[in-house]
């Protein structure tokens, strides 16, 4: 059996039992549960009922139910129906029966008997009996509501999350990890460890950045700035809205307008705003700003820039999914012969930062192309899209990365290398991309004078040296379960006093601490020692200094690290320059 | 004469020369230039004219013309007239017209002739003879367009600006100092040394920093942030928008919508979006995210913000008043027994900023109270108001601040100390501001246990460090005409060979002194070392390093400083030495 059949295999299986948990449904709960619908998913399958009864406190006796509807040994069989049969089959089940409608003419209508008395509007395929399900192991998740076909204009149901697996050791390690993955959630750890917070007033997808989460993401902002003014990259800093006369000139209007903030009305306003949902066009006005020369390229520009997209409240998620991010976006502009070699610096400048930031091992590599089924969504012709999306494969190769291909991802205007990334639950974005426009330069006129002479238009890199930093922080958050290294935490070290009789000390050293630019601080509270640790250690501090007494007299610390590490009688310059080895390290 | 009876002379001077250059006009075009109107102002006077006949051509007949009618010794004489007499008089001139119909009935219409063949509608008061004009200096400046009534809706007239002062000297002296106003002035020169510039179709108000200006900006936050945070601010990045609920609670909506950007319509939409004016309601959800005691506070929050302010189109000019732009926002929670110490360590930052940026000599200190004759422009009542201006005002003559009180200029929510400056042409704005608020916390909530187990609500001052950067940069370049001080300079160095033999040796220049964290460039082109020097000075560089052959075998330098000072044979070490040392002064 390949993957794929094994595949369909558990795919069925989880389906029929999504059959076997509405019987127990309606056996247990009658005409109280109308049935809706019921398919698999990645880790089990869900039902939604249309009904009041159902409550975590149900979920034991669900289980029972449908662990007898197995042992029973209970049948599925297929049955081919009319419609007017249909019906009438389902004259109690108003969802079945809107979806039966819905069919069109003439198509085979297909049913699936559960033993003798269980009915269910079914494509199929399913197990033979239910017997073939006895050796799965599932469990009753959760129950949340859901609209009837997705849509807020529909009621409200009722929708039970069951994970299903082949054996009990799948589920038990499947129920393991979601845990693990569950206490490492950024939209759960970053709230807790106050990294940051969202207010209902303010509303969903604009974060508020706490002391924490916001020192932090200042470290790697001006991280990125420096090494990117190492490079060769002049920073710009471009405003954040513009007449939509800009958009237009850049096919954003026409092209992403869904995605765009817009204040304004063309029928009523003198002017239109939007905010903007890339830098691009305005980065394109320095280069502008001045006739330039083929001398005057490769120029990088470079900017921590702040964009803006539209999402849905209900799309919104933590640092993930949001309506404002913050961005290392940059253009370079470039001779046809500069490309690859500007290509490969974007591609050196990403993987750097991924190594820095420890995420390197964990993405992958997406050449992402047009579609050409679908011209609507692109700019240029076919011949132009070919010639570049094969340029661009040839850098990839030369430069051997391991990519995979996928079409209908590239932007409106050129190909893309993306390289992505899976939070703690498996869903996968875009971390960092490199992009290679060979159009808008002509739509801004941004010409050179070439060595010889003649007017040219350069090739546009759009890139990120980090993404997202929200996101960014997001999935650190959750690849170091909160614990970030110690050169990019907020708070490096605490130091704490055992009694009031060494709080002068405890201020020394922190001071000390503070002067060799050790994020430190104080904590000389009149509380046991034993609850100023906990406290620290539950909000992940890499180092406390713990001193006494008998520190004092000493002259030296004892330490304390995140991982449970404990040193006494430490010399301050011999500790601070291992953390100053450390930070260089990106430890 | 005091000084405001000189004042009222010359204007009476200023206006009466008015009256003298419609005459001239008349005399020269007749009935193709139709008067509107001519007052005075702080260094002439202006007029408008219906006409298409004025060109800067014609500026020296006017002036001739009017130094006759001067020497003629014409008489104003005053004629008090009735309505349907001055429709009569002024019946060609329909400005005078429209003037005359809306005076209230009954008040008396005064004219003034000049001369047998001249009058003018006018209150007075005018000089007896233009005898008494004679020691008088003017000069017509610049023509212009004019809204009639200063409305879009209206026609546009051709309006005249002339010099006038009493004497040669005067005038001349007038004259030199706009055109050396005019040299620094950072909307001229900040585009010309590529600071900044503006685009058409982006719109007005929203600069695009140019390397050199985004740079220097860069400078100036993280100086601004890290000064802040050793003095024990916390830095926080809130959204720049949110929903209306927020400003509803925070009174803006109330009290400040005209001035927002506001997304979507309460009517149709589900959300309305504001593009934030003011960080203050974002930066206390900080303060919420727990409950907090007295040991708590104070708290002080800083950050780096984004404001947008919805200025018309006309507002707008280069970095001074802009749509968009960026602050030191801080806001401190207080206990009423720490307000005097908070509130002065809030003036000794704003004070070192100043000094450090070598402004400081140029400020004037406002004490910025509420309006009681305009109460609807203020939140709480009388007495909290007189309370609290009253504890500002004790605080103000504790710490000896010199400064001078203004009715009116308060925010909705409490009394500013408003740290003014004036740009280069005299228009005075905030630069930094400390505000003392005795009334948002109460409508967020924002309470606090104190010792006593009670709640309380905490004073909140609201603070910058420095005001806008944009608009500081602006003071910046006019202060320094664009030669910014070494420290905050984009391009420190900028190292240049003399001939091609000396490429190798200016590079490896060039790279040492990057690597010593000074912001070196590197010019080897092939072009001619007189050229080169000439297009650094043009950028206003602090210093070139020059070498040659000469140079390299000594292995030394020679530099070039912008103040004209030439020093050869310098070992760089030395040099390095002294750039880290001006650095460090703020140099």
């Amino acid at each position: 059996m390949d993957e794929l059949e094994k595949k369909e295999k558990i795919n069925m299986c989880r389906h029929s039992l999504a059959h076997v948990l509405a019987k127990a449904v309606k056996q247990l709960y009658g005409d109280k549960a109308k049935l809706a619908i019921g398919p698999s998913i990645s880790d089990g399958f869900y039902y939604d009922f249309d009904t009041t009864v159902l409550s975590q406190n149900e979920f034991d006796k669900i289980e029972k139910k449908m662990q007898e509807i197995i042992k029973q040994g209970e049948e599925f069989k297929r049955l081919e129906v009319s419609r007017d049969e249909a019906l009438k089959i389902f004259k109690d089940e108003p969802y079945k029966v809107e979806l039966i409608k819905e069919l069109p003419d003439g198509e085979i209508i297909s049913c699936y008997t559960l033993g003798d008395d269980f009915i269910e509007l079914c494509r199929g395929p399913h197990v033979e009996n239910t017997a073939k399900l006895q050796s799965y192991a599932f469990k009753i998740n959760r129950l949340s509501g859901a609209y009837w076909k997705g849509s807020e204009k529909n009621k409200m149901l009722q929708r039970l999350y069951v994970y299903a697996f082949p054996d009990k050791k799948q589920l038990a390690d499947h129920i393991a990890s979601v845990e693990e993955a569950q206490k490492r959630d950024h939209n759960k750890l970053g709230r807790e460890l106050e990294f940051f917070t969202t207010v209902d007033y303010i509303g969903q997808g604009l974060p508020i950045l706490l002391p924490r989460g916001a020192k932090t993401i200042q470290i790697l902002q001006r991280f990125v700035e420096d090494e990117e003014e190492r490079r060769g990259y002049l920073l710009t800093k471009t405003p954040f809205m513009s007449k939509n006369d800009l958009f237009k000139i850049s096919g954003h209007w026409d092209h992403y307008k869904e995605s765009m903030f817009v204040l304004g009305d063309e029928e009523k306003d003198k002017e239109v705003f939007c905010l903007r949902p890339m830098t691009c066009p305005f980065q394109y006005q320095v280069y502008l700003n001045r006739p330039r020369s083929y001398k005057d390229l490769p120029m990088r520009l470079g900017e921590t820039s702040t964009l803006f997209r539209n999402e849905a409240s209900g799309e919104c998620h933590g640092l993930i999914r949001v309506r404002q991010f913050t961005i290392s976006e940059g253009h370079l502009m470039v001779r046809p012969d500069q490309l690859e070699n500007e290509f490969k610096g974007c591609l050196d400048l990403a993987t750097y930062m991924l190594k820095v930031l420890g995420l390197y091992d964990d993405v992958s590599f997406r050449f992402s192309k047009w579609d050409e089924n679908n011209k609507d969504k692109y700019i240029g012709s076919k011949e132009e899209w070919e010639r570049v999306q094969g340029e661009m494969r040839r850098i990839l190769n030369d430069l051997n990365v391991d990519f995979y291909e996928a079409d209908g991802e590239a932007a409106f205007y050129g190909p893309k290398l993306d390289i992505q990334i899976k939070n703690v639950f498996g869903k996968e974005d875009t971390i960092i991309t490199i992009q290679i426009d060979f159009q808008i330069a002509e739509r801004f006129s941004m010409y050179y004078t070439d060595a010889d002479g003649q007017k040219k238009l350069p090739y546009i890199i759009h890139r990120t040296s980090l993404g997202c930093y929200e996101r960014t922080l997001a999935y650190l958050i959750e690849k170091y379960a909160g614990a970030l290294p110690l050169w990019m935490s907020a708070e490096q070290v605490r130091v704490m006093n055992i009694s009031e009789d060494s709080e002068n000390y405890a201020t020394k050293i922190n001071e000390k601490l503070q002067k060799c630019g050790i994020r430190s601080k104080l904590d000389t509270r009149n509380e046991k020692i034993g609850y100023k640790i906990r406290e620290a250690s539950n909000y992940k501090v890499p180092y406390m200094i713990i001193v006494g007494t008998g520190e004092e007299q000493n002259n030296t610390i004892s330490i304390r690290g995140r991982g449970n590490e404990n040193l006494s009688n430490i010399k301050l310059e011999d500790f601070i320059n291992r953390l100053e080895k450390e930070m260089k390290e990106f430890k």
